[in-house]
């Protein structure tokens, strides 16, 4: 006998306060469209009237199955509810479902908001009330309403019983500041369902400036609430808000949540949701978080010696799920702590089937252990730790060779007396008994100098003859410099990551006292397993 | 009356677990000495004998008031304790605490150890009273002990009480693979305590798998443990440990664990966390997360409009707790006066007086926010963020001008056929009317190329006229380069430290989409104050 459980989610409008995010009108429909692919149940869309984006996208909004909600204000002292402008603004949107924040805080309906405790209980009434007679789902945002309830209990449970006996379909119990601990919101949320709130019509949402957002969301559900509010990837103000990417899994894998509960959610959503998560930074162009839960790069990565050899026995070993439920992939990294088990691993995970006990399993890890001594680093450059292994398998084809290069820097004054900086790279490489001399600069599309490393690049990939076709579609997506100590000299590592046109992703590494010639080395690298991976033949 | 609670810290030891970090001896050091500086009981430094590093910090580990304690595992089957060669190599650091790690899931005893239950609890006995025969503080590490004692409580069970009577002074409760949720933590660890084990002996470890390691070891405080393991800024494998950045302000700050508990961390060194948290990342060249809890630069941004004019008239509106109790700061979106007397304070560091109320405080401000805009980042680039200030101020004489440079970077075979690299640079400088032609290739001592940054310093300081004796003693210490958001576009940020004969040391930053230009502009701030700190004057 499983209940109902819905996902409310508003990366589009509390996710938006995020520092140094901003949604366009076309990302904020992508991510709609991928919020509704996942199969959550209400898409909070903005703020209409609030926000010009947001107005507009309420205008060109897909089409979807979950429920799309605007977001607004409960009508504020001396205005009706019809004629408040604020709040037409949001009812123009035209959604079936409209969520809208007030006061049940009594601190800030004095403080903030300069009005008196019964005022804001009519406003919240009379509000919900006009939705329903409006046809509206009506959802009510209890801010600050922990604290609200710590600081006076009757006054916060009058604020939200008035939303609920005016007809609100949620009342949703925000812990607004984020300072509210789970084994409180677990005492609260009984409390207001004790007051005569039932948990089917409780919604909670919460932030993480504890680190407790999805504890606490998991609290409330223990409580009887049965709505939960997040984001994508935990986006949201300060700490962010629950994040959803780690409480869907939870709520769909773990005990006693996973035979109590029906989400909107299924498996096959879920298998998804490490593609979901990535593709949402790439939108926003943010470097994903390795150590994510659930999706993260790291998230099955068993780096220890004694957790990679017990995982090659089984996985269940030392992994709380397998990683395919949610769309991740093991990694089985090298490092100096790692044995040969793990290292046959790690080449099965290449597609390279090394027997136990082969002697040549132990000159890789000769070759690796000498090249980390030099200051390379393959735990987090998986590509380059493949090629290390094919050339001592001697399955490493040589499909060119470059001869030389060379990559000037300069900075002068422009005709216009202007500082400008302009990078140029010649490479030479041969390719069979073809010589080929290709030349670049580094001018991105709105004319400004991206420097050597990338002038490099483009050289390099400008002309490879017959392989062209395959590079074509690779970019450099993030570039890594850290000095390291190899010998008895400082060595420059750069950890180069590379995508193709698929989105596939892939890491190599360069080490030499010379940035731009450790550079080359890692490009050089990304290029050659690319050409593996697609199984270019050597000219 | 409160109850002490000890914080075991486990940066060095299974934080060296994440992907892509690997501690030098002189990072563990530092790491050492700051854990020691915040006040943590226990420092668990690695495993002796496992791991070279890991030796060779053991041999040269800083005096600390906390505990020191080497990590390693119980004895195995078929040896003795005394003879058992890798707990030699444990005990053999000679620290004053012992943590093993041990099983007490019955699978894993037959997976992957291959043994039988007895032997697997004979192990944990002899080892234990082996560890107090010989005077050592005994610490039993139960690995999957929360999976183990949902497949089995009555083994589990056997296991860690085997422990405890053999006299271990603390029994740790692991969560290996972070899949347990908070409630089962709590229960769990309730009955450990009915079956025997005071919680005063009772420690928890927890991974964030899926979010929750902060509530899971809070679960386990409120179920009665008296010891909290984790690492700065939740390091470790997979998703990592329990994040104890995040814990301490919590049990610091929070109730019932404010009032309840007596921690060896005071509030004077709570309000060093954030700092100490960044430099954690400065030394592992690793990007701060913004929305880290607590510390992260944005934990206490106010985007929101509505929020923004609230916390202006009182910011307990939207903070949990203030920013200053753990070193950080309020960030809102217009100069305030907050940031005016933080200014001020920064400025006197640098013995730069400015009124309170000077309009220009706000001036610099504007620049120093345009910058950060832009990619900049001052907080570890005091010197850079000086002359910025002086700039404003109308207080930066301009002590010679740089008209142009180049630098080369070739790579090709010499007459021997060896691939070799080559970078030189030629700078053109004007110090008052006289123009200077510099040019320097980058060859180190042995003969060793060390790129354009290296062959750009050198020229720049090969003759900079009435300037030359001030600045020949000054060497490039410390090169660091990040890939920052700027604007639209990937900037690159390098930041350089440099020292003088006498020791000094500052750093400068530069940033630009070329790295060889971001490079130039830091060693130029560089040159520039060091001219200014020695009181050069301007030709």
């Amino acid at each position: 006998m499983t209940e109902r459980l819905y996902i409310y989610d508003t990366t589009l409008r509390d996710g938006q306060q995020t520092q140094g995010v901003q949604f366009s009108l076309t990302e904020k429909q992508q991510i709609a469209t991928a919020l509704d692919a996942l199969g959550v149940d209400y898409i909070e869309g903005g703020w209409p009237g609030a926000n010009p984006t947001d107005s507009d996208f309420f205008d060109a909004a897909p089409k979807t199955r979950a429920t799309f909600t605007a977001f607004g204000m409960t009508k504020r002292a001396g205005y009706s509810a019809e004629n408040d402008d604020v709040l037409a603004g949001v009812m123009n949107a035209g959604t079936s479902a409209v969520c809208l924040v007030g006061k049940s805080h009594d601190f800030h309906v004095t403080t903030a908001l300069g009005i008196t405790l019964d005022e804001n209980v009519e406003n919240i009434s009379a509000t919900m009330a006009y939705m329903v007679k409006e046809g509206r789902e009506a959802l009510y945002d209890a801010e600050h309403f922990f604290d609200g309830y710590k600081a006076n209990p009757d006054y916060a449970l009058t604020c939200v019983k008035a939303a609920y006996d005016a007809g609100a379909r949620w009342v949703v119990l925000c812990d607004t500041n984020g300072g509210t601990l789970p084994h409180e919101v677990y005492e609260i949320t009984k409390a207001v369902i004790a007051a005569g709130i039932p948990g089917d019509h409780l919604g909670i949402h919460t932030h993480d400036d504890t680190g407790n957002a999805v504890a606490c969301s998991l609290a409330a559900i223990d409580a009887g609430a049965r709505q939960v509010q997040g984001t994508l990837n935990g986006l949201g103000e300060r700490c962010g808000n629950a994040n959803l990417v780690t409480l869907i899994p939870i709520l769909l894998t773990k005990e006693p949540y996973a035979s109590a509960y029906e989400l909107g959610v299924n498996k096959d959503a879920l298998a998804g949701l490490t593609r979901m998560s990535r593709q949402l930074d790439d939108i926003l162009n943010r470097v994903p978080n390795k150590s994510s839960p659930f999706v993260g790069a790291s998230a099955f990565a068993h780096k220890a010696g004694l957790h990679a050899s017990a995982i090659l026995k089984d996985p269940t070993t030392y992994e709380h799920i397998p990683p395919e439920t949610v769309g991740n992939t093991r990694i089985v990294p090298m490092s100096n702590q790692a044995g040969q088990s793990n290292l046959r691993a790690r080449l099965a995970d290449a597609g390279i089937e090394v027997e136990k006990g082969d002697p040549r399993l132990g000159d890789i890890l000769n070759r690796v252990k000498e090249r980390e001594d030099q200051g390379y680093a393959y735990d987090g450059a998986q590509a380059s730790f493949e090629l290390v292994a094919r050339d001592v398998l001697g399955q490493l084809p040589q499909f060119f060779e470059v001869k030389r290069y060379k990559v000037t820097v300069e900075r002068r004054k422009n005709k216009r007396n202007q500082m400008i900086s302009l990078s140029e790279a010649i490479v030479v490489v041969k390719i069979g008994d073809d010589k080929k001399l290709s030349v670049s600069e580094s001018m991105d599309a709105s004319g400004t100098d991206r420097g050597p490393v990338n002038a490099l690049a483009k050289a390099l990939a400008k002309d490879l003859g017959p392989y062209q076709a395959i590079i074509e579609d690779m970019q450099l997506v993030d570039f890594k410099v850290r000095i390291t100590q190899g010998g008895t000299e400082a060595q420059t590592r750069v950890i180069i990551d590379s995508e193709d046109g698929a989105g596939h992703r892939w890491s190599t590494v360069g080490v030499s006292p010379n940035i731009v010639d450790a550079s080359f080395e890692a490009l050089l690298d990304a290029i050659i397993w690319k050409l593996l991976r697609d199984g270019a033949q050597a000219a």
